[in-house]
């Protein structure tokens, strides 16, 4: 197995901390996203939708979207379970790491891309021509607050934000965190839940990965 | 089991295909999503995040989010198989199903939020107070010209969208086409493959759900 990845993009760091906690080594080839590796004829062969992560199985089949290679991977190495057990908690899983993504990831993704002059002509991943959209930096700052407000409202209620046990949606939430902090939007200082969730997780070994 | 759906909406209608190719009764309750009952107290217990469609339990406990609800109900019903048998089967199911999810359903779901007057206030589905931004209304567009070049190209090689089977990808590509449709940007004549494709899987009895 090889993963396509580019290390500072958020939604490949997903994957190597899933990676990471299954304790498995998979090779990674980085695709530079910043200068538009990811729109050669080379890598879309790998991905024709042009986005990383991609995962290369060793007989060259190509799996795509971090949650789908998050899927395969935990069929391929079940311990430790970070996608749920039961059918109920394997739903609340997949849909609270959805609203992690949309909520959380996406949003901060509108405001780099929006905002970032590298990307003012390729505002949408995987694409090139899409002229950034400066309303678009407010709404997805509007989107982050919601998410900040939401996961602590979550978390107030819950030890882990599918429920009581680390799992992607875990792993989501805290790339979003890390790459929001980055544009300045840390979580909000009276946040309590969410930033000691923060801080025991960011001690797990597999989020140096 | 109760579904909370609103009969307009694309996402619920995935949720209830699904159901119908299961061949499985559940109840279906609307949320009128044009007056904002999705916004009231009432559902926002249900889904606190405002959106359709929402599956409630027997026992009270409620899933949202139309792909995780398909995967309780796939564990719960297991045949016929629509999220693929085995691990890459199932990768490539989600995978594409994301993808015909965001090129194709989101896209339209732009347009259409941005264009509608009575969204003009609620760009944002489940939300409140964004305002509509006209320049997503053209990139809305362009994303279903690209979602219908990469169905057709897909389409050229595959049976189904996801493979070889019928899966969720192709109930989910299946909505965003009569979506997009009624907004006036029904599959281009030329795309001979996807307008095949989309005439077989209309014949299914599932699609009149």
């Amino acid at each position: 197995m090889k993963l396509y990845d580019f290390a500072m993009a958020p939604n490949s760091r997903r994957v190597r901390i899933f990676i990471a906690e299954k304790n498995i080594k998979v090779p990674v080839e980085q695709v530079d996203l910043l200068s538009g590796e990811n729109l050669e004829e080379k890598y879309r062969k790998k991905n024709q939708f042009c986005l990383v992560p991609t995962l290369e199985l060793d007989d060259g089949t190509c799996i795509d979207e971090a949650p789908a290679i998050c899927s395969y991977l935990e069929s391929c190495y079940p311990e430790p379970r970070l996608l749920g057990t039961t059918p109920l908690e394997i739903a609340h899983v997949q849909s609270w790491d959805r609203h992690m993504e949309n909520q959380g990831l996406a949003c901060v993704g509108e405001m780099f891309r929006n905002g970032f002059a590298g990307f003012k002509n390729r505002s949408l991943p995987g694409r090139d021509g899409d002229k950034a959209i400066p309303d678009l930096i407010e709404r997805g700052r509007r989107g982050v607050e919601f998410f900040y407000e939401h996961l602590e409202s979550r978390l107030q209620q819950s030890k882990y934000i599918a429920g009581d046990t680390y799992s992607l949606a875990d792993i989501t939430a805290f790339c979003a965190i890390e790459f929001a902090t980055t544009l300045r939007m840390p979580t909000p200082e009276g946040n309590t839940k969410s930033r000691s969730w923060y801080d025991s997780v960011a001690q797990r070994p597999a989020t140096k990965a």
